[in-house]
């Protein structure tokens, strides 16, 4: 896989390498682009609350020089930490990113977007710490313009059921640019769209997880609706190079990152099935509230100024994927076919 | 002026009487508030860090029985005093609203709005207070759907110039309703379109008063673009009955608060020149980015579930303000013509 970025790779882990704060860096997308960071010679601090990241998750990371797991709730103040004068980068991932899982606790899923980055921001200010906030495709809500470029308003309800979510990323995008207007704090902007790869929790409600999940458990897959809304499926090794050239451009974003390449969640389902060699049925449920019809990346932006697009097709990270989940799960369905 | 309410007003200001707190108490709208709630025998906590509010504009109020103005800053945590406890009602009311101050400080303003309700969030789940958000038609953005509706999920930019008070707004809301969801609070919300009256400070930039001030001055009315956008001017009295019918309502909203009577810009600078019998001409300027091109609040739920509208014509309202303003600037520019 190309995993080209812009990083300048240091020479060693000692003191002298630059060290980057991830914070959510034992979630899904944080705990990859930690052990990307130490692969390019970097020292990583690890922010995560363990809500919904995993120890599990970097416990391969723990015992490499230059990293360090943190248990913290970024609603919170920050620790008090001398070694946070030396941040040079902050990568803010600390969000639940699935719907069941941040609707569970709306007011503490607004919280840990908008105290989050007030918090990361400070620090940003104070240090001169480069900050790039994690946004997200939700902010477009239910799009009614397709697909999104950066330009667009968003289609989002205030008061709505995802409005915890979607809102505080909202407000935390507003903050980070507020911060650069007013020349308080060196910001980057991602908006990233569905990312799916190893490291996925089963049962975490997105739906490639899912899908993976029930077609080697041999269960139905579930598909909300007539499965004719789309989704644009971004292998993690992907998003994390975008993430990492985002934040050493000279472009402050937002900026979109994520895959065009649009598919169906019956066509999804049905590649599942087929690439796990799985009998699995499709059933289909009721579509919930506020569940976005279309999702497509518009990249122009993000091919123009970070010269990124994806590199990984949707069979070659649905491979890796399921290779993942079928370790994971200690399942011995028989793959009858590859992609 | 009609000023009913279903406040049940009590019968005396003793230690008995109900007790509520306004943040940005010495505002335009606070002030006027304050004022209502102490007519109603209420008694009442103005919080408020002067930084758009007044302290003229509770000077009239400061001997009455029951009133105190406390400077504070409501991104701080709230003072600690014990008189909280008693509060039975806050309105939110503190937020720079005119463009020209809020986009002077874009960090501060959206703290205060997000920070501000997290804290009176906070003490309302504690004691039992009922809540009151005031919301903006600034969550609508630029509208692409008119009148707007309260299902209506508007059209804001983010990272847009205006962002710092509607994304902040917003996120207010979305707070609100976490908190209404999760049974933590209950809270109201209201969505106040244009209000104007009394108290507008002259050069605070609001349309109204800009315009009322410079035919008052004979110097040239500034209408941005071509004066075809169109707004609805909801005279104070109106919106303040609002408020409190909402308050003592059963539905938490968001409920727009504003007048349908829409008028171009326009046509507000010719009526003002007439009114106030002002021989000033009327100059053109370039329309801010951002700004919105039409403004007109549905207001079918408040008829339904409050039972309110305004009451006060265009025309009346700018009488009283016309006055207000003439005394205020201690001007004599005679006054040809009487609506």
């Amino acid at each position: 896989l190309s995993v080209a970025t812009n990083f300048d790779p240091p020479t060693d882990t000692s003191m002298n390498a630059p060290l980057a704060l991830v914070t959510g860096g034992a979630g899904f997308l944080g705990s990859h682009l930690c052990e990307r960071l130490l692969d390019l010679g970097h020292r990583v601090i690890a922010y995560d609350d363990l809500s919904t990241g995993h120890r599990s998750h970097v416990d391969h990371l723990a015992h490499r020089p230059g990293f360090r797991l943190v248990v913290h709730d970024i609603t919170q103040p920050l620790p008090d930490d001398p070694a946070l004068a030396e941040v040079g980068r902050v990568f803010n991932l600390a969000c639940p990113a699935s719907p069941s899982k941040y609707q569970l606790d709306p007011v503490q899923t607004t919280l840990t977007s908008v105290l989050g980055i007030w918090h990361l921001l400070q620090l940003a200010e104070r240090t001169g710490a480069r900050l790039l906030q994690t946004s997200t495709s939700e902010i477009y809500g239910n799009p009614q313009v397709h697909p999104q470029v950066e330009s667009y308003p968003g289609h989002v309800d205030p008061v709505g059921p995802r409005a915890c979510y979607d809102e505080g990323k909202r407000c935390a995008e507003t903050l980070c640019d507020a911060f650069r207007r007013q020349g308080r704090a060196d910001v980057r902007i991602a908006r990233l769209f569905n990312s799916y790869g190893p490291r996925l929790r089963p049962g975490d409600g997105r739906v490639v997880s899912n899908f993976v999940v029930q077609a080697l458990r041999g269960e139905p897959l579930t598909v909300y609706g007539d499965g004719s809304q789309t989704r644009s499926f971004c292998y993690v090794s992907d998003t994390i190079d975008g993430l990492l050239r985002l934040m050493e451009s000279d472009c402050s974003g937002p900026v979109n990152i994520g895959n065009p390449d649009e598919r169906t969640v019956g066509d999804l389902a049905d590649t599942v099935i087929r690439m796990t060699g799985s009998g699995s049925p499709i059933v289909n449920r009721p579509l919930p509230a506020d569940d976005p019809v279309r999702r497509r990346p518009d990249i122009g932006l993000a091919r123009e100024r970070l010269g990124w697009q994806p590199e990984v097709s949707l069979e070659q990270g649905l491979g890796e994927t399921i290779g993942y989940f079928r370790r994971e799960l200690g399942l011995d369905v028989p793959l009858r076919k590859l992609a």
